[in-house]
């Protein structure tokens, strides 16, 4: 297998200045500690807890953002969309499709941004087992696409908490697809907060840790900063001054898992 | 409160003359027993378990036959809406939309069906708290609406299977909003059969009495002439046959709750 | 099926003369209401969250209180025991043994109880599903003791938190097993108090009507004069003075229920 | 932090003479891998699935082989006791009383067994959160005795399935005692077989890597030579021939661990 890489980013796209400076900042971090990045960022964050919450700068002014980081700065780039005409136009400027969580049956999305050609990342939702991920892979092979990621974020768990079932990791490998784990939503606490989602940044790095430990191939960090004042996902984000060391350390456990794989059966 | 009513039809609409038969058949029926009728079909399953499950005839074909049970049997007709866009034509058409289970936080879908002025009847989501309608409520209602319907139908539990917590039915009501509870999708074990969703038919009345003595506003029961050979959910549809004497048995259980309504303080 | 009985009773003896005077009084509210009453209350709480919660007045001195109970106001008196050696003295003052949740997979304490020849209640462990309770009953049973009740009193869901699966209140009925709902405990918050579980009296009543209106054969409640100041399960337990409006609800809930039993075929 | 440890042995005692070769066979892995080894059987099986399932060869039987394996291969030995009467005389032949998961809030049981002086180690029930261990632990040391271990051994999630929520190792960790992972019985269905519990022992080195990747004090595996003809948890024990290369690999994700104990603050 290939070694670890890492999609992050804020949240959400802020502005063109925070974006931009967050990329380069992760760029610089993702070279010395020498791990693959993905730049992740949202330009529209559509299911936000409350209807006052903050949803980011729309796809109009993401779109030449993108694009200019992928320019400069050489980074591939992930976004996720959410209805089915978003996909084509958005594939324009980014590396990676991203279907979320809550999403990942809608058929119509998937077919859509299964036939622009982009690389696929399907969230897997919080309401689903892992082997259900193979009938969601299949809607985007089927359409003509195999290059499909699918990401870990938690299962459902009572109310308002997520847990995550370290099982999900090797079964969905089993598809043939990467794996990707989102350490961030997945210490996400949904509506824990009344009007927001609550969140339990301390645990990311020990989440991560054990998923990567398992052998998967990617994981997801979202990151800023200054996460106590995001305008989404504050609770869960991992400070940007602690992602180095972040990332050594998972490199680290990446190396015993890649030379030692799990072999289910 | 009002007496209770009831929600109901085929899962999908399969074609015109099955709608109507269906349509007329469950007029006679709810006449007969003396309850409050919303004929139910959907003209898109859009998250189907596998992409080779059967969708419906679409909005196009659909539009001219939800007129026609509305014209034809003076019944008011609930479909279910996806994405933003098929919000204001289906409107024209229908006297409720519904927001699936999925979608239930898509902030775009919600105000989109709201500005319709039609009664919106929003799922909530296998993955959230009953006392998280609220946030859900006040998107709809923020946006102009308040004729906002909330349904219950069940909570991931494990891996393919939901539960039904009666807790939340009271919890949703205080919102002041008027429940509904899906007993059909209550029953659904996501995809439990593989490439489809199972379901267990024969729990359909047992919780459909269970939510009808703690007192709701009304009862979703999916029901079909030949519910093994449907195209969908036939696992939890219940047969046509059976509707009148289960309708008669709610309506008795309705009518002591309604006089001894439940009070959470 | 017969009528609705009811298991009630304070939560654990406080003294002689409170559970006497707690007999008398919901002897005197059954007889009232027309319904069957046995009374309930535990000698030791075994397993109270912390160390320092209060545990009941001990065996020693309950045994005494049991036998005037029975005699004085001709109750069938139900108790639970939690080792095996408490079995056969405890069945000479008592007519029902009731084995806890958490200890309903214990062998011996099934097979003790058993051999008592005494009605022997099982609350269902909060980590069962419905189905696996049949195997507890063959532990019973095949000890040579058919008087066994099944009762429901919520299972696991996240932390701190049950949820009550109406669906397994039928299920358990098919092992031929009366049923009894623990409402009391199904609104029980484990834990929830950090040194103490917390509850939901509110729903009580709630959860009851839902439990009588799919058919049980009784059940249990939990109740006392002053449950604020109660030394175990305060806050799920129900007021006295709130229990003969309620059994009268749930009579009338139960005839409808029993005219028209649930069929799971 | 000490190296990781491991706690190994069959599910129960079946003989001398297979509990004596096990022992032996164990602590030659042991010391070739250069791992602490604390040898675990069961003497009796107090609670399983099914009345006809096999025991063990019980106290009386099992008392002089603990103490023969203490003494010939110079192991602690660890071992479950059920009720509070076996703690005194089982603690003079074993180093470690272990409380099941279904007994860990019985107070008696936990107050005789810190009172034999012995190491403690209670595992968390599988409808505890693992911060209600607190008070759990305050059982036992309240009672004089310090020397407590908590184990994790899966949560309750939905039906005949366990999940292991990773969050809780630190969570435990927290209160100072010494955490161990259990990917025996973390991997079981309990009540999955029907009259028996189902397991998959190809996840137990996945989640026994996620665990020790987090930094725990021990890992607790139960193993055989011959799993599939084993008289319980056959379906979740790890061949005893995949032990060495099972205990290498964790040793080396150990040492990666415990140079970067987790901080939760």
């Amino acid at each position: 297998s290939l070694p670890l890489g890492i999609i992050a980013g804020p949240c959400q796209m802020e502005s063109r200045d925070h974006a931009l400076e967050m990329a380069a900042a992760l760029k610089e971090i993702s070279e010395k500690v020498g791990i693959g990045l993905v730049f992740k960022t949202s330009f529209d964050k559509a299911n936000r807890t409350s209807i006052s919450g903050k949803r980011g700068v729309g796809l109009k002014d993401a779109m030449p953002v993108f694009a200019e980081i992928r320019e400069r700065y050489g980074l591939p780039v992930l976004t996720d969309v959410h209805e089915a005409g978003q996909c084509a136009p958005v594939a324009e400027v980014v590396d990676i499709l991203q279907i979320p969580a809550f999403l990942c049956r809608q058929t119509d999305l998937l077919i859509a941004a299964a036939r622009t050609g982009a690389v696929v990342n399907v969230k897997k939702g919080q309401f689903l087992a892992p082997w259900d991920m193979a009938n969601v892979l299949t809607k985007v092979t089927e359409s003509g696409n195999p290059n499909v990621l699918l990401t870990e974020r938690g299962a459902s768990f009572g109310y308002n908490t997520l847990v995550t079932d370290m099982r999900g990791l090797p079964i969905m490998a089993a598809t043939g697809a990467p794996v990707i784990f989102d350490a961030t939503h997945s210490v996400q606490q949904p509506g824990g907060k009344g009007t927001a989602s609550g969140g339990q940044r301390e645990f990311v790095p020990v989440l991560a840790r054990a998923a990567v430990a398992i052998g998967i191939a990617g994981v997801f960090i979202e990151t800023h900063d200054d996460p106590d004042n995001a305008p989404s996902d504050g609770p869960n984000m991992v400070p940007l001054g602690e992602m180095e060391a972040l990332l050594t350390l998972l490199k680290r456990f990446d190396e015993v898992a890649k030379a030692n794989p799990v072999a289910l059966d």
